[in-house]
This record gives C-alpha cells, sequence and structure tokens, in this order.
C-alpha cells in the first residue's frame, strides 16, 4: 500500500469558510493528512485551530516563513501547502514556499499582477514543483466529461461561446453604504488587499478558466466595460472575445443580478454539436448533438464513457455537490505529488487540474478586461 | 354593437407562412373581415387565395398600386392593410397605402435605411395614420405584465440587462452550401432583398423592440462584433449597449447556436428584483423581488393584477402560443383603428403595439449595429 | 378546389369559454364557417350571438329541436354541429342532431350514464355518422408523436404508466363556502347537472383518455379512492389500474392541490424507453431510449418523423398552444366530414380524433371509478 | 473545548460503497474519530481497511461480537457503532452492540420483522442509548426547513400527498437474466438476505420516512400493488394511503422506470399551500402559497428562517450533494452522543435525527405493503 503524504495550511482558521472547504475536501480521500499550520496571525486562534485538529504544537506556527523554513527542514515534513489567506498575501506565500521545496496549492486569484504570477510559475518550474490554483469547478466530473467531449470532437469546432457567473449578494452595496456593515467593508472593498477588481477578478476569472478548461480555445483578444455604481470596485461586467481559431464569445459576470445565488453557467456551441452545464445543478449536462434532440446527460450513467465516467464517487442520480469538485482537484494533485515523492514519471493525465499556468491566465484576463474597461472598451489582448 | 371593420393583405398567398398566421390572428377577434387582397404577384396564386377567402374577385387585385387607389376609393374600402411580403417590399408598399389614408400593418424589418423609415413615420404622422410593425412578442400578456411591474416600480432601478434569441437553423451554412438546397440561398442571402444583415436584421431587432418595451430605456450607445463565417450575411453577433440611465446590457443573437430553436429571452435586473422571460415558455415569467425567493409567475393567476391581466383569453395552465401573441397585437390595432373611424379620441392605453417608431428604432439600431462590427466594435450611437 | 362546409354550434353564446374556444378553433382552417346556431336559451343572448357572427336571422333557433330539424331539410343545411353546453344536456343534443342525419362533435364528458353513451355511439354507428368528442389533448402535435413513438415500439411494451391532472382552483371550496360567490356552486355543485363526480368527470377522464389514446392500452380493473371534503362531489381522487396486458398505473386528479394550474402530466414507461409529457409545455416531450440519455424532443424539428409530424402549423420553437390543439381535432374531423360528404373512402388514418366510442369508455371510467370509491376501493372492471 | 468521541464500523470494508459514505460524512465534523472496525468477514479486507484508516491492529476486530465485548470493556471504548452490512445482518449485530452498552447507527432497512424491529426499539430504550436509522434524506437541510414550515402552518392543514422513488437501474432484469451477470444476482435476490421485498424495502420505505418525517402524518391505513415481471422480488409498486387525519397520499416506487436514476419526489398539499422536493436538486423547494405564485426557495439564502437555516454548510448556490446530507445526520447524532456523555440534558431538537422508532415504522409499512399487494390489494393498517 502506498504511503500517504502529509500537508500544511496557511489560513483556514476554525471559522474560516474556504479553509474548511479544503480541509473536508483533503479528507474525501485517505492519502493526506494535516500536519502543520499557520492558521491565524492570531496566536489564540492559531492555537485553538491546531489543537482542534490534533496537531503537534510544534508544528503550529506563528509565522509562514517559519513554518516553510522548519517544515522544509523536517525529515517527515510537509509535502505540500494550500494557501486559503486574502488574495494579497498569495503571492508571498506562495514564493516563500516554492523556495523552500515544497507543493503549493493556492486559492485564486493567484496574485495581482502577471509580473508576479510569472514568477510564480517560473519559480515552480525551476524547482519542478507542483502548482496548482482552487478553480474548483474544473473539479466536477460532469465538466471534466464535457472536456473529453468537446476534444473528442463531439461538438467539432467551437465558433461560439456564450457564459455568464451571475450572483445577487452585493446588490445592498448599491444603496447609501454603512460602513460597518456593508458587505464590501473590509478587505473586499480595499483595493491593496482585494486587487484592482472586485467582480472580475472573483468570479469573472472563474468563467474564463472554466471555458479554457472545457475547451482549450485561447484568447486572441477581448473588450469589456465594468460597473462600479459609484463604488471602489467593480461589481457587474461585460466582455466580448474573440478566440485564437476566430470564434466569438460573450462573457457576463455580475454581484448585483437578483435570482442568481453562484450562476456560473457555460455554453459552448460547435459546428457538430452544443454543451451547456450551470453549476448550480453540476451532475448534469446538456447535449444537443448535430440533428439530433437535446439530451440530458447525467454523471454516473453507463452512457458516459472516457476518463471522466471514472472519476465519480456517488451512483447516478446522488448528488456530489461542491465539497467533491474541491475533493476532485486534490484526488489529482494529491497523486501527483505521491508520484512525485515516489519518483514515478508523471503522465499528463496526472496533471488534470489547475495549474500556476492557469493562475496566470487569471492574472492576464483580469487585468485584459480591466485596462479595456478603463479605455472605453478597446480591444485588449492576453499579453 | 359596434360595426366591424374590414382589412386587405399584401402578401400571404396560399402557404405562405406568415400572412396565413396574421390572418388566424385577426380572425381571433371578429371584428375585422379579409375583404381585399394582392397576395402574389403570380396571377393564379393570387385569384387561387381570394377564392379560398371568398373574395369578390373585383377587389383581388394585380399589383398593390391598384389595390391602394381602388380600395380607397371605395365606399366600403378598406380600414387598414397587413404588409407580409418581403423585407425589400415593406417601404414602397408602406408607402403607397398611407399615401391613399389607408391604416397599415407591416412585418418587420420596417424597411432598409433610417431614412426610409423616418420617413414613413413622418408620412403617418402627416396623415394622422396607425401603423403597427409586427413585433409579434410584445403581444404575450405576460411580456405586458412585465411591461406593467416594471412600470410600477417592482424592480426598482433597472441596472443591467442579459437578453439573447438564439435558433440553429443555418447551422448547415456553416459548411459547403449547395446553391440549390441552401437555407440562406433566394432572398435571405441576397443583400439586396434581405438587407444589410441577415441575423441581427432578423431576430436581433427582436431582441431590441422587446427590451425598450418592457423597460423603456432607451439606448445611449452600443458596439458590436457579426460574425459570416466567410458567407455574405451574419449569422451570430454580440452586442454591449449602454443605456441613457446609465445602465449596461449584453445581448446575443446566432442562427447556429445547437439546442436553440427560437430562443428569444430577456432577463432584467433592477435594484428591487428581477425580471426574466423566455419566448419557449411564454405564459410565464420568473421574478425576483428583494430579499425573496424567484417566483414562477403564470398567465392567467389571481395574483397578476394591471390591465395587462385583463388581455387574457384562457384560463391559467392552458397554453396561449404565438397566434395569440399576434393576436393580442392585432387586437389592440384593430381597436384603435375602429376608434378613429368612430371619431373616438385615443388613449395611450390605446395605442398598446407596436408602431411605426419602434419600426424607425429597430432600423436605426440595425444600422447602429453593423456599423460597429464593421469598425472593429467601436462603439455608436443611436442616430 | 374542395368546397368549404358549414356547422352549427348549440351553446357557446358570446361571452362563453369554450363555444368562443371551438369557433376560433374551427376558424384555423378555413373550410369549414358557421352557418347556423342555438347560442343560449335567452332568446337577447342567442340573438346577439347570430349578429356578431353575421348569421342570417333565419338560421338562428329558439331551440336545437328546430335547428336539427329545419338544418336537416334545408339543402344547405349544416354539415355537423358542435354542442358546447353543460354536462346534463349532451345527450339529449347529440342524440337529436344524430337523428336527424347531422355529423356531431360533443364536449366532454359525453353523457352521464354508460347506457346513455352506448345508444349514441350505437345510432351514430347505424345512421354512419361521424361523432367526435373533445377530448382535446389529444390534438396537440408532440401527443400524436409519441402515440406514433408507441405504436413503432420505440419504447417497447409498456410496463407502467403514472398520470395525473392537478389543479388548484377550487381550493377555497374546502372552507367555508358562500353559496354566493362558491366556484362550486350553480350547476357544477349540483349532481343532477354536473353528474355523479366533479373532478374524475371533469379532467380525470382526460388522464383516462390521454393514456389509452397514447398507448392504445385498455384497463381490465381498476380500484379507488375519491375525497369530497364534506361537499356534494369529489375535488381529489387517487386511482390504481391494471391494464390487459399486465401492466399497471398509477392516475391521480385533484382540484385542491396548490401550485398546479392545469396540469396534465403523463408518463409511460416500456421495457425500452419512457416518454414524459406536461400539458403546461406541450411542444415539448421528454424521451429516454435504453441506455441513452432523456432527451427533450420539440415539435417541428428534423428529427421527428413519422406522420404526425406533418400536422405541424408553427415552426419549431414557436409555441402552438391550446387552441391549436382544439384546431387539430376539427382539422382532421372537418377532413373526415368532408370525405364523407363527397363520398371518398375514410382511413383509418382519416379517423384521429376521439370519438363516440372515446366517450363511452370515459363514461365508463367514471363509473367505475366512482364505483370503486364508494365500495372501499374495490377493484372493478369498466364493464 | 469539547473532547472528541470515537466511533467503530460494522462492514464497510474498502471498496464498499455505502460504508464509505459513512466514514466520509462523519469527517465532515471533526468531532468523531473511527477508532475500531469490523469491516469483513475476510480477514486480508478487514485488515487491510484498519491498516488504510491507520487503525490499532487490536482494534481491528475478526467479528462483531468480540468487537462489541472488547469495545464495551475499554476505558477509551467506541462511542457509538456504524452498522453497514447486509441487511438480514442488521438485526443481531445491533442487538449485540446494544447488549454492550454502545450507541447505534444502521443501515436501512432496520431489519426484517415487525417483531426484531420492536425488540431493538425496546432494548435500546431499556438501555437508554441512542439509535439512529439512515435514512439520509432527512439530513438534506431544504428537507428540514419544509419540515419546519409545515410544522409552522405554513401550508396549513395536509389535504394530499403524493409522492415516488423512481429509478431504472434494474431494467434489464425484466429480460431473460444471466445468473452470472445479473444485478440481482445475489444478496439481492434472495429473500433470505434481501427480505421480503426488493424494491418497496430498499426505495419504497424511503417515501414512508420522507413523508413522515415531513408531515408527522400517520398511515391509518394503505393499499397496494406490487410488480415482480415474474422474478423473485418487487420491481415497481404503487400504494394509495389515508392518513389518520383523513386525508390521501398515493405513493410510488419503481427500479425499472427509465429516464429516473435516484428520483425521490414529494408533493405535500395543504389548505393554505403546498411544498415539493426532488432529490435530485436537493438545495432546492418549490413552495406555492395560497393566492400567490410558486417559489423557489434556494438553501442558504436569507429569506429561509427558523432553525433549520442554521444547519448550512456552503453559501448558496453551492450545492451541498448527499454527502451533506449523511453528514448532517451523523452532526445531530454525534452532538447528541456528545452530550450523553457529558451528562447534558437532551432537547427534543438534539434528537433530530431518524431513530429506530422510525425505522420501526419502515418494517411495518413494508410488511403493510406486500401484505396488501399479495392479498389482491386490500386495506391494511400498519399494526
Amino acid at each position: 500500500m502506498t504511503k500517504n503524504i502529509s500537508y500544511g495550511m496557511v489560513g483556514g482558521a476554525l471559522g474560516a469558510f474556504i479553509g474548511d472547504v479544503h480541509r473536508k475536501a483533503i479528507a474525501f480521500d485517505p492519502r493526506a493528512a494535516l500536519a502543520a499550520g499557520c492558521f491565524s496571525t492570531d496566536p489564540q486562534r492559531n492555537g485553538a485551530t491546531g489543537q482542534a485538529y490534533a496537531l503537534d504544537p510544534a508544528r503550529v506556527y506563528a509565522n509562514y516563513q517559519e513554518m516553510a523554513q522548519k517544515e522544509s527542514a523536517r525529515p517527515d515534513g510537509i509535502h505540500f501547502v494550500s494557501i486559503t489567506t486574502q488574495n494579497n498575501t498569495h503571492y508571498q506565500i506562495a514564493k516563500c514556499f516554492l523556495q523552500h521545496g515544497i507543493h503549493v496549492v493556492c486559492e485564486k486569484p493567484l496574485c495581482f499582477t502577471v509580473q508576479e504570477a510569472q514568477e510564480l510559475a517560473a519559480l515552480a518550474k525551476q524547482k519542478a514543483l507542483l502548482f496548482a490554483v482552487m478553480y474548483s469547478y474544473s473539479g466536477y466530473t460532469m465538466v471534466k466529461v464535457m472536456r473529453e467531449m468537446i476534444a473528442a470532437g463531439k461538438i467539432g469546432q467551437v465558433i461560439a461561446v456564450n457564459a455568464e457567473y451571475a450572483q445577487e449578494w452585493l446588490i445592498d452595496e448599491l444603496g447609501e453604504s454603512d460602513p460597518g456593515t456593508a458587505k464590501l467593508s473590509g478587505w473586499r472593498s480595499d483595493p491593496k488587499v482585494a486587487g484592482i477588481s472586485n467582480c472580475v477578478g472573483d468570479i469573472g476569472t472563474h468563467i474564463e478558466h472554466t471555458v479554457h478548461y472545457l475547451t482549450g480555445l485561447r484568447i486572441k483578444r477581448l473588450l469589456a466595460t465594468a460597473d462600479t455604481f459609484g463604488k471602489a470596485l467593480d461589481m457587474n461586467a461585460n466582455m466580448i472575445l474573440e478566440y485564437e481559431n476566430g470564434a466569438k464569445g460573450a462573457y457576463w459576470c455580475s454581484q448585483v443580478a437578483f435570482g442568481n445565488l453562484n450562476g456560473l453557467a457555460v455554453r459552448i456551441y460547435g459546428n457538430q454539436g452544443s454543451l451547456e452545464w450551470q453549476q448550480h445543478y453540476p451532475d448534469y449536462v446538456r447535449y444537443t448533438p448535430k440533428g439530433r434532440a437535446p439530451q440530458v446527460m447525467s454523471r454516473g450513467t453507463g452512457y458516459i464513457g472516457g476518463a471522466a465516467a471514472g472519476g465519480n464517487r456517488l451512483p447516478s442520480g446522488h448528488p456530489e455537490g461542491l465539497y467533491v469538485g474541491f475533493a476532485n482537484v486534490y484526488r489529482n494533485f494529491i497523486g501527483a505529488v505521491i508520484k512525485k515523492r515516489d519518483g514515478t514519471p508523471l503522465a499528463a493525465a496526472d496533471l488534470d487540474f489547475p495549474t500556476v499556468e492557469d493562475g496566470v491566465n487569471g492574472v492576464r484576463f483580469l487585468h485584459a478586461v480591466m485596462d479595456s474597461a478603463a479605455n472605453d472598451s478597446a480591444w485588449r489582448t492576453m499579453e
């Protein structure tokens, strides 16, 4: 039996939402155990979190630099670190762990500038380290099924894309906001912490990654509008894109669209068929083959072939949910880390998780969108 | 009892699709009888159509000029004419009937140039004639209900719009087309007959009108891309719009999007709620009031108030369908014609049908879109 | 060109709902003109209705007996009569017109007793007259498509059925009802007028007919419960059925089920596939072939074959609605009447409309259900 | 901080489906650690499973009797056991652990006979032990929300129920089955192992429990048909039920209904509103309040009140999935076990998980249904 690995976490103190999702997701497959952490800059919260997970107190660190240094020095040090801190800290933390030779999983957005992103990518490459960026929706089984179908030519050449990510949770920001209670108060309203964008950075980049993951299409150029409604950062944006194959796409992201909760939805149109998917119902894909009726394909059924079908955890008709999306990203990442540790050569299929290159693309995309929006919707490339 | 009126038709020979829809729609309310026609330039088809509807052969005319002249001279001449001919003939036919003092219903697009459109509008105004352009989707009861809800402030101020009209029927045009069988052969592929646009002209203008009818928003400027896929005319287009109130919108129209049949869908987002509607299920509206769950409102139910609710023809749960949409446009138009005839003053509510001004807007929109698309997506106004 | 026919109507004065639907439906195809009527027992309403439709006053009759007698004596007398009166009058009116040699279309339920129903069937047969009972849902194109698919073996042998017809409109009857305003006041609460059942008779019989029309299955026996909630007649009923082929089915009808407007829904399960259909969205069928994903088939598309596909009136994606359902029943019935008049032999396909035999089945079904419900849910046959 | 507890498992060797779901679900909340097990009667599989979870080899037992005895004797013995073995072993294993004073979670069905079920219930009561039966669907947050809404009178008095659980996975059993590959081969086709029923026992009981959990309604009597299609056990069944409050219900369960994967769906109709829910989309509830439009309520939103709303794990729009349903049952059960251990009094709300009494009800229901079906659908009580 393969010996398990261990991991550490930066961020994710008890009560923090996304760090908890990461831990639950890793726990889905008993191959990586939490062994170290720097969960909070508040020593009490930090310690309490370590205790809750029965960590050796010596491996609950006051700061991430110490953690990277000491863990890399231990013979039983962590194999990878999960970074679930605020956006403005991703770059420095990821860089530190890479420098100490530790594989990295980082929440998105990877960082704030293209230069930083490229630096992290170069460093990971130089150190031959694995680096995943948590675009969790690519972990859904049916997203992988669609990707395989497109690669296998089931919809022919892609000729048009329509995708969106709509939410409603920031609608109250449109009125007179009370600085004490506003949802955009705190770091989300502070460009130094949140970066140059709120809506495009937070959810627009998920559109970009999901479409790219599904189709492999590269964006040649794009134009955009972004709406701040008089506030510091954008809460709604429209984009038109031209891909390198000549197809056009339209993306829309919004945090002020009533009736939408977490509505990532992609529709990919080819000259031989189309595929549609909504994150709200992740186990289902609407597939229209040329000349035939639209089909509602369900995860886990016999008519779904390919490698992705093997990734099911629950039988058809039993909803897998978001935790499984995260868990699937980690399953592949951890599998690759174990192979690395064991000196097993990695095949392309072993790297089926969003990488630091995807993180670089996300930052490029974000900057191109915001730059176009700031320049009267002029076309911008992804360079 | 009010004395009924009579109408004539240009176009719409037996076997023609849209002319038949117009006749059926008018027949829904027994207030206007078909009394004259110039159904086809083929004398045999023309005569056969007149015979099928038991018309006086003397009122089946060889050309529309003669029809306009003779009908306007008869004491029992037609009160209005329905024009259901090819796009390139609308202008001259409509102009001719207006000059002879006959009210007009014309299929969309109204005509090819803004100048022609304005000329028709001016002529109708000068002659004090009624002029409807058949944007039939505004006839659906639930579209009228949404319009009333927006006017009543149910969703507050509009802050974003997302609308589309997607079809798949021209997908085969993307390949090597056989001139003999291609769907875009004939007048649809000939700019002289079809105008400067195929997709935006045919269905994109329906988006523009539906959003305008629902919200009253005026477009300040727009930018667009249009895809011809190497053929003569566009089959796919993306637009971003800025309305005069500052809100932004995104429109998408396509005739090559597998899985879409006649998918006009509009989503209007306000700062107090949202409304969504799909033409495929015209009797239903999804309404999300602020802070509440989305509701699926059905036509004909007790919780729908306002004047529009009075327009129901069938009880709730009995689908009304497209014929009823056309019939409702005609119900209002014919009601106005009767009031005109009787010298009854017309109130604003009597003019609840798409008018020649809407037709002008449609032509302006079409030109702005195609001009932007031809100029690397530069912003264009609706002037 | 085929010479058109004429028809008369009993019931359906101006303002009456269902008579108007019949007239609009007949007007969809210009082959039968309204020529005579006995619209109301109120002379003024009767006359006004005749005038609205420009009838010869001599053919607006004070009673149906006179109408049947005089029309049958005229050389240009009506070819068929449409009966849209209250349920308790169907039998005598239909009988009278049959006796005078006039084809009949009658609203459902056909009549109150199996004996009466059989008598009408026998009379029609003896006189070689056509007799349609208006089970309008069988007129929907997609219902006909499903019927053809089942006949062609697309779902194999039927092994289970689940069907329902749920409404909410009588919910207020459950409380203390005001005799003046209650919806069940008047004839609907009077067994002498409404018959032995309200809910099963009004909508349960539609389930029975739709399933039979689709599958051809004959009911071997059934058992039922019926709920009156302390009132005169049933408003909710459950049934379990055994068909002659051994399959079982469950039917549910209700007029007190919140959230349901006119929810006729049928699901037919075979050993090679299944078919599902909802009246609220009549243009769509969900088809699951064995081993494949469920498909959402749309009316008017190229992948739908068979004769039924030829019955489309509107292109795919344009909702046809309930009027078209009625119109399709009339299209087939009127086609058969014309063939009869012209001495053209009738093929089986010409009789694709619900007949008096279907009406007899409906009465049998209703009596079996109510008899089982009254006898502690004992099994009852359809004899 | 509360000290965590430990648990053991009987069944659930590596590769077994449902045992793994239980372990993942327990791991969602870091309050109970796997400490002992008797995972398989195959020593090698048993040992490998213990090793995979890093158990002390001394606590991986060859049989459950030894496990119950030794664990109950240890000062650090397990606090509860999860039983995920074949149906025919539940009774004896559960009894054994109860006799040794260990709390029990048992997969459903609890056991085969009403007498055994009552014996287990009595034993748990006598020993004051907690006993959960894994009706996992009651763990979904929105099921709990509906339950609270009904208790709060949001739909008034329940007047009708329509519920079903439809699957398609056994359809191939209808043909000539190959004993070697048939899905119903093995224990599922052997009444000694599977019990007296396949379909009603496996999924019909979920309908019974879900409706009871939601409404609190008690079944007064029921009648049923069950279809074996010539095989050993039922694969399809229809039921009509009368509740003690006089309302009627219809249940349908099937494993041969094409197009259904794991289709548990319940619709509860009251005299003030209705509630509908489908397991395929567990985060959504359709709620129709009297006189208002149907609403689609989503888990995690602000308009959902009550205690159940506090049970969310993910923000609205992020699908929770089946694992969370299991995890929520365990969260409440483990919370109650901890209170028991600590001597904290248990409130009613602490016992919000399906109990041994629910298990007894399930067995009663199953016997009543199968007995009615075997006796020509005679009414049967739940005694």
